[in-house]
């Protein structure tokens, strides 16, 4: 029997976690954090604290349901923090189980191990490829399944089991126009529906947009639209997006060298992501550069103060985050910024108090000082509703468990299950946080 | 000394009239209708309503600020209905005087003073080109300047005075990637702001929204990457939108075309509009036909029905029209549409409590019948905030007039351009239906 | 075992219908119809409309899943259409099944019943007083509750088993202050607590306000503060109000008396209810007259509009309803109403496209005629989050079945149930139209 | 010519400062301070801030249209911080310029004055009555005008001229049944109308509320039925509300009489509001005590915690202000909040991004810890849409210049004055932060 461990990620959007059994062994998806339940204290600084305090405020996932079963593998879906950020903290759980994840996510989750400084993480790390089927126990193996999200080699995790495939769909869009080429890996879905899903686990946080979501290649196209503009006679240029986001900062960097100005990436955050990326071959940087030490930052910025028309700035800060290179701008602090700046916000505002107080706060800021902004020149990288029905139709898969999403999100996944034919309680079960499905 | 008489389409979205006076001759742009207004009386047919009751309903602009004006000419920035609605009711008022548009919009203005059974039209009414200068009196001059919108062949109608221009810019967007290859003359503008824009005429519906509109491209895609998908299997296909917004349909038929499927535009106003579009070069119907009356509707459909795979249906009815053809087919007349279909809906939803209400009723009772619906492959065709910054850059105007919008949307207007240096009360005005505004 | 049958309204906020059964014999709680099922259909009446057809549109529940059972009694809660609404329609499926209620309730129902033109009802109807029990079977025996609503005489309805209470909360509020006098029977509640609860079936729909509803008290005071404000010199007063809410009339009717103006209720609603009031003495009408035949309320309001500052007219259609009486007005019938005259909403409005559509016809109609509108002075009739809770922990059931609501509410619910130590799936239960809930 | 300078509180809700001219001598009304411009810089302490600073941050009224003027008095409509709390930093730049205010006021408005850091007052503040007329200048009088809002002895400000009464309304409600016993003075205001008032400033904040205002009796109730509940068996109760409303506090502590429980005031802010307001003889703190030093504050809570069911606290933090009570609490602080404790919000969550983010981190961790809230147990201080009518109409003002709100407040009071005949731009002014609005 296949059980379904809901460990976490079923009551919020972030800190997701899931693991799947199989006659008692166990594969575990995902160690993310939830970083606004950090934020509501002051206090708190992730590196330093301990596993048990940081779970108790609900920061990273509460894994006890978990711990004394014999767990055979961890994978990562895709490096974002709300999937890998934990992985310091909870990998020791469960020492010497192998880490797998495709290169760019591997990397990533290398670096939140090194920042640690409470434990040590010693379990091996594999690099995994798309395609490549990894036997983890004589019962069970794993499959990374190429698909598009807002971070580069993204992925669906397959667990093969005797009784059929649970597939976790990670964060997920379909993108079939994505511009740097990335496409999901339509063959393989749908000859693992035809194979036989018993499980699929999706993410739900877009299930309510009555759409498909569109392409990157929108984003693209509203960017160029706009800086490629007739007679835009802009001085200065910021722009800002999210730091792990290569296809939004590739597109940045091809408008930039179309304008005849230089890109300049500002920012500790934006140095990690496209410094990896570009070690992969993910990112062409031709044309632009990356700063990152606090004197390379206020020299560069110092520069591009004088000689506005010669750069497009790209900076991190786009929800107004404290330190961020935007919000201390804003603050006055290592760029006069002011009325011959234009920000572009290439980023939707995080729907969650805490980030629109922040927000609020930059804009607010950016005002009073004669800014020029420019917003929701974005598009999200989640799957909507007529996405997820595409999916079910392809997967056709017998048992529905919606992750990664509030209890509202979760029950709308079940709805548009229903609309397919399935039933709540029947087939599509949605759980809470520590709590387990049995698969019948 | 310049008055702006603000007629009508300053208190609503709708029923737009504004008129120009220099030195006692009056120019007036657009004469449109407010069909919300019509909506809420049940009995109300307008062709055969006199006009002081329609103007009582609020249905069309009440005119009396400028019926003893001397009125030299009549202009129409677009085709709109709320732009030129009202022609066969208000033309009778100004006698002889001539009305100028662009071919397209002249064309369908013709439509209208044809299909009126209660006043008849002999004002002369002229096909002008983009780029023309008219001379309608000694010291008035008119000029339709190419811009773009959801309608072929939008203008902004510039009023040459002695004292300077007088620019009204209908309904446009700055749309640089229209797939139809509509561009704005930016060269035109630039130059209209060299010479001295005295007043600009703008309109306000969009203003809220903090970022530039997307181009028709973008809908373009989102049509694309829908239907296009890898791996659609869809059986019946049925899109729905507007059937003046020529550019679309277009792009529906090309897709069509693409998929191998016959595009069938169906539903009287589709015809009107593509018809019209067709002669005058601006629309491709190659691989398309569209049909009119009851009795070849019933027969398409028949046929359609029976080979829906074969087929793309383009459809009136978006927002849920008692008689458009998506609107019966949800009442289970002319087509059995079910399980099978799928509905895309190429249009938002008009936020107007009677909009809604019909488009509910339209989705619930589709959603009882199963129909698979898509909603949102669509992008607006008004100007947002930062198209309106770019716009007051390029033309620099002595003052701003906001018109066609609501007190809300109007005085964001005056936001707006308070951030770009104007004060309301000095050089912008908020004007309310039938005041007149004296510029200085 | 206890099986809840969760007929209808698991879905909706409308044609509510439970069935309980223990043994294989049930009593059915509540037959309602939901009207804007049918308001979306133009062609549709009630009266003349077979079962299947209204079963089909969604106007009355379906049925199927107890038609075979043993029925042994059928059950209301309270008067509302909603809950009544379909005995004509359904009671004929359970032929010979007495029907209890309080004597409010079932005087309403036999209304239904004798309007109905399709069917005959020949179920005997009994009129049960509050703490009767009633054995209705060997092992089943049903007890009304008093409890506070927002008409008179409304209960929480007892399936009494071997196994333990199985309570059907109905409609309710926890209304300490009511002005008529009525409170909820709280020792009852907590003995039915101590005795032990098997199911609670609770009533969803403002589940998500987290507060404690306020009192009709509050209503009164709301309607006195402007009614009796000092220096109101108003002319004519128009109030409107559900027809059904007997203690809201009965509080308008003293005010008018204390304004020393009368108070005229025009419509057939409100004759109807007022009238079944009167005869139970719940309501006192001295002061007050009711009007219902058209001629009567012709005459009526020819009268009031020629002495304004005389009367307190108290109409039906504060939703804009087709043909009720502020409706009529609105279109410039029966009474020529205008800038003398002030309307006062007593009522919210339903949350429903439709209703907001009549609703915004009626204000903009309204508006146009220069009368003054004052919105919202009104409480609602059903519990909030924290009057559910206190309800849990007065009642402490072992299991729980959300009603009356959509699935969003019906979620919601679970939501506080967890958080009071209940479990989805283990012991809440979220249940669809047509299915049932074992009770283990 | 009367002159009025809008100075401060015409783009925002706060930070509000009116000046009214005659003949060359001015009256200044209000200098308050606008707390959300300081919390969105976290180094500013407004105590140790120097005047221009705090301008510049938006904080505090820019008064630099009127510096040069001749000030002959410096009056406070009520002791609310955004009225009065810029009077340090302000009222040095009118030296010898006498402050008039109610009592309460005046020495709410000295508590300002000690508490500075930066400079030094010297002007005279005189504590002034209802109705007595103070004559400022041989053309000026002044007087105060008894109103309700949500704190004691607030009134309208009445600036005599030869022209006729500019009546400033402050912040107001038309309270007639309030707990206190505090009355409009409708007799006075309907002198003035008839007597001629040339200019109306009156507050806009809740202009678009379609109702009137309900009675600060309706907050009473609210918390007696909550409180006073049949079967409330609570263990531990806090009740959070605005630390300078005198009637809700008032009325709290009467519930704690009547429950048998000592009410327990703790916190600075609620210790000064209540100790002023008990030397005048506003409030009664009979079974009540108020705490205030970190010692007592720290000492009573312990004392609470080992007996909740004798206490009913009442603290500040309702909007989670950093270092409130509440706030603290949260924090696990100061008292072990818990599964035993109720939170009452007597306040609602005030519409500003940062706010919403305090408490929202002030609920999330209260939720965390298992306490169960119960929120808006309250009714607003602010006048409606059809109080401010009711006002208009007595008051029959020639000119308006509506105050206190953005701008989208203030167009919107605007057209609540061209409902009832006036027009913008000819008698109703809508103005900016430092403009000026001359009357003819």
């Amino acid at each position: 029997m296949i059980k379904i461990y809901t460990v976490s990620g079923y009551e919020e959007v972030g800190k997701n976690m899931t693991a799947v059994e199989y006659n008692g062994e166990v594969v575990i998806i995902d160690m993310g954090i939830r970083l606004d339940r950090v934020l509501i204290h002051e206090d708190v600084n992730i590196q330093q604290f301990p596993t048990k305090e940081l779970q108790k405020l609900g920061a990273i996932p509460d894994d006890s349901s978990i711990r004394n079963r014999k767990v055979v593998a961890i994978t990562f879906t895709h490096g974002h923090l709300d999937h890998i950020g934990a992985v310091a903290k909870l990998a020791p759980h469960y020492p010497d189980v192998p880490i797998y994840g495709t290169p760019y996510t591997i990397k990533l989750a290398k670096g939140e191990v090194k920042s640690e400084q409470y434990f040590e993480v010693k379990n091996p790390m594999y690099e995994t490829e798309y395609g490549e089927i990894v036997q983890v126990s004589e019962n069970l193996a794993i499959e990374f399944v190429r698909i598009t999200h807002s971070i580069p080699q993204s992925s669906m995790v397959v667990v093969h089991t005797p009784e059929g495939a649970v597939v976790h769909t990670g964060d997920f869009k379909f993108d079939n126009n994505n511009p740097l080429g990335e496409r999901p890996d339509y063959k393989r879905l749908r000859e693992l529906g035809k194979e036989g899903v018993k499980v699929l686990i999706p993410e739900s946080t877009r299930i309510e947009q009555p759409t498909k979501t569109p392409s990157e290649a929108v984003a693209q196209m509203l960017l160029e639209d706009f800086f490629l503009y007739e007679g835009m006679e802009a001085d200065g240029l910021i722009a800002t997006t999210f730091a792990s986001h290569i296809a939004r900062l590739q597109e940045l960097i091809w408008i930039a060298n179309k304008m005849g100005r230089q890109a300049v990436l500002v920012g500790r955050s934006l140095a990690k992501y496209t410094g990896i990326a570009k070690q992969l071959g993910l990112i062409k940087m031709k044309g632009a550069k990356a700063v990152r030490s606090p004197n390379a930052v206020r020299k560069v910025l110092k520069e591009v103060s004088g000689a506005r028309e010669s750069y497009l700035l790209i900076v991190t800060g786009h929800q107004g985050e404290p330190g961020a290179v935007l919000t201390r701008m804003a603050n006055g602090e290592l760029y006069d910024i002011g009325k011959r700046d234009t920000v572009v916000f290439s980023a939707g505002t995080i729907p969650n108090p805490l980030n629109r107080a922040q927000r609020y706060v930059l804009e607010t800021k950016l005002k009073m000082r004669g800014v020029r902004m420019i917003k929701d020149l974005h598009v999200s990288g989640h799957a909507s509703r007529e996405d997820h029905r595409y999916l079910l139709r392809l997967l056709n898969p017998e048992n529905i468990v919606p992750a990664h999403g509030d209890f509202r999100m979760l029950t709308h996944y079940a709805e548009l299950a229903e609309e397919e034919g399935y039933l709540i309680g029947r087939d599509v079960f949605v759980s809470r946080n520590g709590y387990m499905v049995e698969i019948k």
